[in-house]
């Protein structure tokens, strides 16, 4: 089996006005899909970041492709190491989101094209994905409700309101989880922070905490609180939440926060990398890891960090980004296949509009809070080239090709600043 | 495809009076070989220890597998916890070689039956194994020459002195290395030590380094030098070899050892276990570690291992116990898919008589140094059952059940200890 042909195709998709730590998301999310035929006729799938800088190493990396076994995933690496190496030097600082910092670029492109490969890998074997990364041992995978603070719509006029309404308090934020839940069935709850004054969103998990029992809940202000802001809420939070993620910026402080709160910290902040993870253990600055297959080098090296977490006692979960069908299914085949994924993954499924779905049939069903994994070879969805050509003709539309979460919160408040601490 | 019967089949074979710290190998070596059959017709195969405790471990795990789909390795390890933990308790202290702990128990018995798993994943996929594991960056896998001290033959009469002769001078110790060399083409060098006086073995890697110029060298006193010794004989090894391994007893003596010396130390000994590694990085103890899947908890275990050594800037080498042929290929289809694996791997199957091999068409072959791996679907060797049928035949002629090099010693010298430091 080899490669004849690689097509990167970049799509953009409806994104309500989420806010968060850096700013508030733009009216659209993008996303590049992948597609690598084979020589006998397969197509393997995958999905990743859509914006300027991913796209240009995807699409530069393609040609290269040409003639690979697709079982070669070590020589994907030394690939994607070679393409990555010639490009031009990213721009410094320009991390934008959680992953599309240009240090893990070469980790990105490995992961885009990894899944695909996996994916005709279980094809040709004739195999569910999960089958070649050891085995379903769960193959009900179950997500949280990822609540966000947002407006009721976008400021560009021409954009319509979305289903779900302003939430800018406690009390709407739980309206928010009820109707999330009410429609997936989610058994925990993650609240993003950071972005309304601390008060308010501590207040909220704690309504949250009232409206569902025994309900996990988790609050991810993204480094936005001062050392001493992150200690005053850990009182009030402490006892209601599972862990407390990222509440303070950089490995320094977030060891100091749990030398003096003793609470388990989680991150997708301050350890995105195997270095990361190293100089984290040293530290004992995290105590839960949230993983996330797309900038940490793929599904095999999710699972190796998932091996290394469990040798050092380190709890794992997983991070989103805005996501498609594509994401989900490979997120959830990991998650299927390592044992020490106990916590309920991150998803920002929800948010995603049904028409803008690419994969065939539409969204994928989350019930009962989870995805359920059958067994059709490989990844198990199939592209609707309609739906693709809709994405593609939204991207082409519209003038986004990088997200700015800043710029965009500029436009509602010209003085707003994301530097941090916030609060 | 389901797991419809497995067979475990003890085996002995002749194995040389090769000198340890422990003592001295006894005639036969014993192994365990497991075959394990589908209900689509193909057979995987496997090979480990094979003293009583494994072997009871394996036979005990066996009826638990039928009906077993051969992709569920997570289902396999949570069977394997349960079969181990239903069994006796370990007798104290009887380690009797490296990775025969009782400790390790759990992972030798996920490994034994990881291999026949992954083969037959391979064969189903048709594809060979090392694509399982990522995909082969090197075919022409490299094993050093694993010299040893030792007698010309065995104490009991009725056994044949072997074709090696006698080794217990430096210049025998290079005719060994010359006579393996010319077989086997090996390009590097390890010399099992701890056994004569460190002035001797140390003369014998002057002497190699003399009679090999170029050729990496290493020595292993398996833990039996004090730390005064280890730190006299490391100035001449020092600017001869290119790791150090074991010479002395213990995580904390290595860590001292290191941070007395600079020298790269190497084990296989203070760290067998993910555990263990941890608590080694904590203290710096060692910079090359010693893989092998059969106590690691199988191939991929040992992929965990070796990125977590890349993780923590550690060397990856191989270790090797008295094997045959279906632990070659298993040791070779590893090394071939482990990039960081760049140390030549060792191995004692020099020292296997060609006749007690129990492949079909006999010993594999190692040429210029290297066992070359090809595109057979799954681990690429099957059994030749009368020479399974011979070696199980001997096994049930000799009286040997667990491995004891310490007590075959005291039949030569009542008064020999393996108390350590033995230097």
């Amino acid at each position: 089996m080899r490669i004849s042909h690689v097509r990167v195709t970049p799509i953009a998709f409806r994104d309500p006005p989420l806010l968060n730590a850096a700013g508030i998301h733009e009216p659209y999310a993008l996303r590049s899909i992948i597609e690598v035929e084979t020589d006998c006729g397969r197509t393997g799938l995958g999905e990743s970041f859509g914006d300027a800088a991913a796209l240009n190493a995807f699409t530069a990396l393609a040609p290269h492709l040409l003639g690979h076994d697709p079982f070669d995933i070590n020589g994907l690496a030394t690939l994607c190491a070679r393409v990555v190496a010639s490009l031009a030097p990213p721009d410094a600082g320009a991390e934008l989101a959680p992953g599309s910092d240009p240090a893990r670029r070469l980790a990105n492109c490995i992961a885009a094209f990894e899944v695909p490969l996996l994916d005709l890998q279980a094809q040709y074997a004739g195999v569910p994905l999960y089958d070649l990364l050891g085995g379903a041992v769960r193959k009900a995978v179950p997500f949280s409700a990822y609540l966000f603070f947002k407006y009721a719509h976008h400021i560009d006029d021409d954009e319509l309101p979305d289903a779900w309404g302003e939430a800018l308090t406690p009390g709407q934020i739980v309206a928010q989880a009820k109707r999330m839940i009410d429609l997936y069935g989610f058994g925990s709850i993650k609240l993003k922070a950071g972005t309304l004054p601390p008060d308010i969103e501590v207040a909220a998990i704690e309504e949250l905490a009232r409206a569902f029992p025994g309900l996990p809940l988790r609050i991810d202000p993204n480094g936005a609180w001062s050392m001493e802001t992150a200690i005053t809420c850990a009182e009030r939070l402490g006892p209601l939440i599972e862990y407390y993620e990222d509440p303070v910026d950089g490995l320094d402080a977030m060891a100091e926060l749990h030398r003096r709160t003793g609470l388990p910290l989680a991150t997708n902040m301050v350890v995105t990398c195997f270095d990361h993870l190293r100089r984290s253990v040293a530290l004992d600055a995290v105590q839960i890891v949230l993983g996330d297959h797309h900038y940490w080098g793929g599904l095999k090296a999710s699972q190796t960090l998932g091996a290394m977490c469990q040798t050092f006692g380190l709890g794992l979960s997983m991070h989103s980004n805005s996501h498609l069908g594509i994401s989900l299914m490979a997120m959830s085949h990991l998650a299927a296949a390592t044992p020490n994924l106990t916590y309920a993954c991150d998803t920002h499924y929800p948010w995603v509009e049904e028409a803008d779905e690419v994969v065939a049939a539409g969204k994928v069903p989350i019930t009962g809070g989870a995805v359920h994994l059958g067994d059709t070879p490989g990844l198990g969805v199939t592209l609707d080239r309609d739906r693709l050509a809709r994405g593609h003709d939204t991207f082409n539309r519209i003038a986004i090709r990088t997200r700015d979460d800043l710029g965009q919160m500029r436009r509602y408040d010209p003085a707003f600043s994301a530097a941090k601490p916030r609060y």
